[in-house]
């Protein structure tokens, strides 16, 4: 049977993509050798660099978000390089056990996956690395698995203080486009983003944003490369093209995706998210059910993740919901598997979606007879309405 | 400055058109005399007629709703013919004005625009024309200007209680595809339908569907008509064709979103506007406010009038609500300018929408300062949840 | 089976409707009483009336072009009033069948359907008007059953020899947007069109330019009326809103066309017209058939009507060219069924897609083995390469 | 200016995508974890298969074609293994240079980049490898940058004959969906594919198809990989999942693609792009030019390349094209730059946009002052109606 009216996707990304974006990408594919192509790249990259706060390159792929993880790995690492990744989450580790793939020695840094990255573990681990084995240190900017934020100008200082010359990777792949983020402010060295949470397009590009230290390190860089290979890429996008064929559809949704970010205006989107994660929070708190990040100042403002209360299915609620009232939500992913369910509030996200969300999930907590204290709903609307817009 | 996500249009029509009648609408437009067109006109055709729950022919206009009005009068009637309008409200009014403006003398029983028509005054009407002058009698099934019913059948039973011979013309525009409908089993002569409320379509079509006795009233009908007449229309209909250019793009949207209410099953789509409509009331209830129909049996399943406390504005209201929210909700029209605000709840509609849009009335009240008591939303979905889907 | 590539629809209206204008159309329908909806409809009255060239109000109406012919009519005049109109085929013809049945007398000067209106017949039926019986004198600009162009200018000089007080009204229906023309340079009364052949737009919309003394005349005009009637229309469109619910999605169409035309620059648009039509008629000739306007200053730039050789059926030919090479070609309406083809060369259309046009037609022609020459496709190249762009 | 009408595409890929599949992407994007994502990806695997032939697994990468390059290597090689590559143009010298990046080591038959690959040659080399150091004989079915076609089942033979253990790896990325390809018949150990040419979608997807022998070498194939790893992405597709979030729309798209290719008929598909790349060959013949391709058997069916007479620019000729008649023709690429245009027929394509293309061409060379003789586009017209449909 048909369901009526519009699927709520509140999984923490892909995200409601905006009727704008889709009809900017539902016309005709151009030569991608052509000038007006060369305008559209131009414009995109400009736009993508602002989004990122960097001025140096920023790389875009035809990929999902991991190839952009890998990217980063492969054009400034050598096979039996030394990576530090602090186990913010599941894409923490899965991002360590790429590097794992690619013949790099990642230390991982385990993590509890209730708060962002310690910049002080990473500082210590630094420090210890006397022999400067370590080339990178690798951080999940929103880790979309917990809701955590890391403080990355945290990490920034804390390698700094150690002098420690390891390159700064920060995935931003779930935060980029939705909360403030500046890779040249910060000094990030490979930023590594995708289209599908804040950019509010579908899945199927990634981008790599690269520092002049990055830029160096890729010269010396051993690991064999040829797709993901910054090199080539750069020098041909600086006229506009690409080494192969772009996918030019996506490109035109991005460049629309980036004139409503600008026409709202960036601290517009970022105070939004902003807004949306706090009345959440006050759901899930006045439900009386516990947020799965329990550090106060690394609350998501892109993803929330609540844990179940013990004895419960998350996954068998989140069927409920999906069957009841048309709403996806995001399940746990490994070992927070059927323990935690994640709404996603964001991208292209407003007071109305989001009241319409925390309805679902709060109707599906009774129907799914999860113990709760009804009112989450109210309890949002209150703060939504305190708050200014 | 942009706003974020979805725009809620929440006005009793046109509604929210579903993605699916958008895209379907989104194609090349065809050559109206090929038998793909055929094919397609057939189609639409038999589903709307499906919808209509009538047997003989219905016609399709290239027109708003009141071209349906209009062709309904002129098809049927001569200059000078009396007609008999109950006033349920603005648009009953406005039907009557638009015979009187075409040369017919309409007798308007007065209502309050607080209920559907009523039976009785009808029946003594027509029982009072002992010179059988009046020649048609004019129903709005709902009113979308008050959210009152009209019990058709008790209708067909006043007239045939007084053996009266006149037409029975009854206005469905907001009725259409929401609420159980049957021309045939209700004896209607002429069924009056548009696209923009209950068959999710923007708007630009509208429809007659026309029973046998309305068809031989036609022969002898003396108005003037040449755009609405049905006789040229239905004989050319019958191959698949149209005796002018048709509305293609138009009618590909009408064949899928008859689609689409087969895929859910007419049953269910009513049994949904009817879920959504009581959940409002219980909102509105809650809230400590007033419903404009106050003939419990009277309520209308697709939208709801909410009256304004004394000294408080319904525009004031909901200029905060589109500002702050980005809903649209209907004014209060003619003499109910102001003093009610009107909820849609119709088309493709679902219940987390339905929450987003009671959650920006609830904010909305707090906001404007408009005396109420918190809690209609969280009403409402208990309501949902009790009831089952 | 599914017929690859794209459909040509090669009818002399509807027209290929661009891709933008689709687009745009697929979008959400918006609250037909907001702000938002007043710029758009100011947007595209003024648009229009630059197309138009006309100074005083343009109406739009959810309706196909004949209802913008009724309106016209409707407007002005009363119950037996007179209206000279020049058969110059079957849409003139139409016109004044229409005539009648709204009451009017229709004096119809006979035509061959080979040329535009003679300006001269018309002067002489108004010269033998010395009662002013006749109130309107209509002709159709663009004769669109056989591709014969009316100067509209001659009839106005005609009329105003005369000095006979006759309302001019013109169907520019099929020249709009691709031919020149101007309501107020050339005093016409009422100018009336349609959104599917130059404007680029799906059927669904007609428009009626109104002059000065055309609103002078609706003051007195006794035909009934209400859907078509000016006076509240233009009231109300004034404060960019309808007096009922607009066809807002072919609004948001119009409104593109509008812009691409004058993105492309009016004069360009015209120039390109006649290009085509140039080039077409090069290549009937090169075929050795006959063109069915035989008036050298008569012929179409938007539409060429093409007569079989005696014993071959035009339709037979259509067929042909549907089935094996999926374009429409317009067929010959009442009198000229089966006798002519027409091919339409107007609205988004380009050289590439006309010489595939005309290869379609050569191709066809060879496989129904009806008698020509080959090498009109040939022909058509020269013309265009020499002709400049 | 604007151009009206719409672009005519003819570079040989990306090609001018059917509404119909652009309409299937333009929906929103929904969660890669659901059930009716499952459909989604078991339905588009079932059809892919079917067009590549194989009974094995296809893997589809979100990334352009070289992306499923690397990917066929990566996944099955290790450092320093030779891979033989015959150098039948541009982008078998692109594919055997990624090769060598990697860090295989490839051998580069040298082609004149006027035929398909020589099986004898290839089969000499194989012959002489005694050692068995070559693991992967790498051949582009049809190459793009000049318009020849291999013939694969020629060069299985000749591997066969040799005894040789080298997997075959075929590129088919301007050849699959539009000429006669099947991976299990000719034992193609990886079939490379992307989806912007016969598969009529935007650029962004690529594909591998997997021979149970090149599964086995997947085994101990020591080359870094992670993003392009066959064995977790099957593992999970087979449950009809992605280990990274998949390219969702552009499967929409892909699914619209395989429906229309499978009601089109697949021999009918290959059978239209014979007919028009035989009429294309016979206009170029016709102006007198010279078609790169100079080996009568391995004539392309989806790309002509033209070479220019000496003296002449390609590229002066193509800009034009493109500024007077809105048409991309393609360039010549590396050594061929300059020297040919290439001429795409490929996709969703038919009869009169064939026409219009080539009058484009030839149009194009009288501005252009090219030397030839006019009548091509006639030659091609005569070719079209005679063979049959």
């Amino acid at each position: 049977m048909r369901s009526a009216g519009r699927h709520f996707l509140q999984i923490p990304g892909p995200t409601n993509v905006p009727d704008r974006v889709l009809r900017a990408m539902d016309r005709p594919t151009i030569d991608h050798r052509s000038a007006e192509f060369a305008d559209l790249a131009h414009r995109v990259f400009e736009g993508l660099k602002e989004v990122v706060g960097c001025s140096g390159p920023a790389v875009i792929y035809p990929s999902s978000g991991s190839g952009a993880w890998e990217a980063a790995l492969v054009n400034t690492l050598s096979p039996g390089d030394e990576v530090l990744v602090y186990e913010t989450g599941h894409f923490a580790k899965q991002w360590s056990e790429i590097a794992s793939r690619l013949g790099l020695l990642p230390i991982l840094i385990p993590g509890d996956w209730r708060s962002g990255a310690d910049a002080q573990a990473i500082a210590e681990n630094l420090a210890a690395d006397g022999e400067r084995s370590i080339k990178a240190v690798c951080v999940v900017h929103n880790e979309t698995s917990t809701g955590c934020v890391t403080s990355v100008p945290d990490i920034r200082r804390a390698i700094d203080a150690t002098g420690h010359p390891a390159l700064l990777m920060v995935d931003t792949i779930s935060s980029l486009g939705s909360m403030p983020y500046s890779a040249d402010e910060w000094q990030v060295d490979v930023t590594i983003g995708g289209s599908q949470k804040g950019l509010m397009l579908p899945p199927g590009l990634s981008f790599n944003a690269v520092s002049e230290k990055a830029l160096s390190a890729s010269k010396h860089a051993a690991l064999p490369k040829s797709y993901w290979s910054w090199e080539e890429m750069i020098a041909i996008n600086a006229k506009g093209f690409f080494p192969y064929t772009p996918a030019t559809n996506m490109l035109y949704g991005l460049a629309e995706a980036l004139d409503m970010l600008n026409e709202e205006g960036l601290p517009n989107v970022f105070a939004r998210h902003g807004r949306h994660a706090g009345a959440t929070r006050h759901a899930v708190e006045a439900w009386g059910l516990e947020v799965q990040c329990n550090n106060l100042g690394d609350f998501s403002n892109t993803v929330t993740a609540v844990r179940m209360p013990e004895g419960h299915s998350a996954d068998a609620f989140r069927k409920i919901v999906l069957d009841r009232f048309d709403m996806s939500l995001g399940n746990g992913l490994s070992k927070l598997a059927d323990k935690v369910f994640r709404i996603g509030h964001l991208g292209d996200f407003n007071d109305l979606m989001l009241a319409g969300t925390l309805a679902g999930v709060e109707m599906g907590l009774a129907l799914a007879n999860v113990p709760h204290r009804p009112g989450g709903v109210q309890t949002a609307l209150t703060a939504l309405v305190n708050e200014s817009a």
